[in-house]
């Protein structure tokens, strides 16, 4: 059991909806020891890679790929969501529906900050049904870059998004991978291990 | 002329209406150099404040406020802008202006992520009319806890938010401050300085 899926079961709750609750360390208060080695454990990961660019979306992609550009000094890019009036450059425009927010979202990267020499990992806290990673792997071929790969902390195994990843041949790397969960009696089951129950300090 | 100020002028854009463009290494493409040592000027400046805790809102200022984090070795919250359905606790919620998209937003941030303990500092990247200031204040004191002070990369001082914060009485450190640009001549004048012409790479 690795750092992530320790931290998943000692500090995660499961909501009803199939909602793996860890807003007190990855996405709304950030534990930065986590994301540091969220950060490194990636940078491993695709060591070898030549990646020179880390693309994530915003908002809550943004910490771990801020790390991530640390730990790889290499620059990163946040595609926005939704026009906005202080930027009037040509852009890559791509399209993903957002579970959190119910509706379409445009996803979108200023033409100057991407370009066909640029190797790109794409980074995200969450991978569920993909939508935002096809939508920035749609703007990087726009911007004839290539993909590298596609680096995740905690993919939900359950939804169709790392499948259809892996199908297409992407390099994806997902640190936790979560088959099951259950609400009812807060157990989760990760990949390739056994269920357990979380609320877990003491895990070896 | 510090760091800041320097990057402003070697690869900043004044556009008509009053925007400073600096998405080429702040808030859309971020350049990881700066971004760090944006954070370390304001760790010192913060000096001896023991702040136990870093106050953002999403999306631009979670990247310095993940290095200030990492610098300062303390948690980050972010504070998010409107509903979700990932998020069923508890809030303390307040409201902002965002001229980017016109229209009002919710601000909010879970309960069990600030209390009366902290000692916060809040940081973003830029500070104009202090509308997203002004709704972070108003939630750290909603959670009973402390305002340290308000770190900023960019003030524009020819907007009211720093003026009126400071009359507040609330320790505010901005790395660059703005007192005039001109998008025609393309200069911009920093205060306690001369107005300078932007696209200056050779500054001493």
């Amino acid at each position: 059991m690795n750092f992530l899926e320790k931290k998943i079961l000692s500090d995660g709750k499961v909501k009803q909806g199939n909602i793996l609750k860890i807003d007190n360390f990855l996405n709304h208060q950030i534990d930065i020891s986590i994301i540091r080695h969220i950060a490194y454990e990636l940078r491993l990961r695709f060591e070898g890679s030549e990646l020179n660019k880390i693309l994530t979306i915003e908002a809550s992609g943004i910490a771990i790929a801020t790390m991530l550009g640390l730990a790889c000094d290499v620059p990163v890019v946040f595609a926005k969501k939704g026009e906005t009036a202080n930027s009037t450059d040509d852009k890559y425009v791509s399209h993903a529906y957002s579970f959190t927010h119910k509706r379409m979202n445009d996803v979108f990267v200023s033409q100057p900050y991407l370009s066909r020499k640029d190797k790109v990992l794409i980074v995200d806290d969450f991978l569920a049904d993909g939508q935002a990673v096809h939508a920035l792997i749609d703007i990087v071929h726009q911007a004839g870059a290539e993909v590298v790969g596609v680096g995740i902390a905690v993919e939900k195994g359950q939804q169709q998004g790392g499948k259809l990843l892996r199908e297409e041949g992407y390099w994806l790397e997902s640190i936790a991978i979560i088959e099951e969960m259950d609400w009812q009696t807060q157990t989760i089951k990760f990949r390739g291990q056994e269920p357990m129950h979380l609320g877990q300090t003491d895990i070896s």
